[in-house]
């Protein structure tokens, strides 16, 4: 499993004292693209290629507040795959008591010249890496 | 209905030319701190003695990106409120075109000291100003 | 003199419990694209011809603290204007009672397919709305 | 000297396609914690025991955009240490080609229970750890 590792930051915080709740949307992206990183499928390449892959709906479940230095984990799913549509779900977890902090989970396209795109059919190469990833994921 | 009108600044944008998918849950934020402004429960003075509201889940369906510049009209209703739960529905719309950009639901509890605190038994000014609203809200 | 009103968001606060530094150079940005449109200069429809006025340098002294729900009028002064340069003096004030509250400066060129752009020369219309300005401020 | 490494995350993108200005004071912030983190020098056990470090001031030059998942480099050395008064300069590099991107400077205070705190007088060790970086720094 891939597994990208983040420290909170100050400017992160919030005056009740913990991390905004708004910033977990962004500390999965980048858990996403280090992740694409890692499958290698850069998502700056895709970008530059014409392909982008907006969030189409993200949820999260706040368990326990995150604070300023405090060290997470977040591990990342590939819970459905089909050439089109992309889906993730995602565990934020302490990285030094290993508590769950954060569940989410989030869904995704891929657009190019502002229509959906399938990886399936146009991008053969992009497609065997997320199935090869999604196969070896579940063993 | 309680409405929050927000135009969307430059820094909120990202550089796929749009609102970064993160910033629409500070704008619901917003929108809730308004929302209890015009029920006449400043979210200032319930922090000020002492009890905070945080998001316990939180999700967002985008249905078409809002710009830099464009002007959003943020609906916002009491689904659920138990004196103790709070759960809300947000609907973000183009202001010119009344076209909704991204639906929302929120949960929060109330907290005070650390602990789960009932408004319903310990503050019910509080709670009556709640109760008021989803009365004349399902009207 | 051009002033635009602002409300400090939760969101902004960090753990100090005040807005954190940083947002106030969003809140200039704000209160540049404001100025903009009030000078007849959209600083929308500038980017949609190609436009795009980038920050060169900024600076800020922090004199007091904003905190959240605080009411802020932002004061611009336009201190130099070439054609090819702009530089702008910023005053942020508490609304209420007016004392200062940060006081800021910033310096940006104006930027067309990659080169600098003279708007004396090249967008003789933009460069007139500045200079009317400028003359009225100095009134 | 103490050097911090830092991606750029596409959060922090904006719509002309680099990172937004205003998040090069976030990247100093982290700087700096990382900065008093390697001097001994927790902030978070500064503020644990009551003392914080605002920005009385900052500023900086813009020399070249950095742009999505570009890694820099940021250097930062102590221009002034008073023991009440804290001047630091930054230099935000390319790790890849070593380029400048942005030149910046910071004043801070130190303050206790809303005071002006000498770490001189009141914290000998904080003031011991301040006073050998510069001293080494300067060799």
């Amino acid at each position: 499993m891939i597994v990208y590792e983040r420290k909170a930051f100050y400017h992160e915080t919030d005056q009740m004292g913990v991390i905004h709740h708004s910033n977990y949307f962004r500390w999965l992206e980048e858990a996403r693209v280090y992740f694409l990183d890692e499958l290698g499928l850069s998502y700056k390449k895709m970008e530059e290629i014409g392909i982008i892959s907006p969030v189409v709906s993200i949820s999260a479940d706040y368990r326990k507040p995150v604070k300023f230095d405090d060290v997470v984990l977040i591990y990342i799913k590939i819970t459905k795959y089909t050439g089109i549509k992309l889906e993730l779900e995602y565990e934020i977890r302490d990285k030094q008591t290993d508590e769950i902090r954060v569940i989410a989970s989030s869904k995704h396209c891929f657009i190019k010249d502002n229509s959906i795109v399938s990886l399936k059919k146009e991008y053969p190469d992009f497609d065997k890496k997320f199935l090869n990833y999604v196969d070896n994921q579940e063993k």
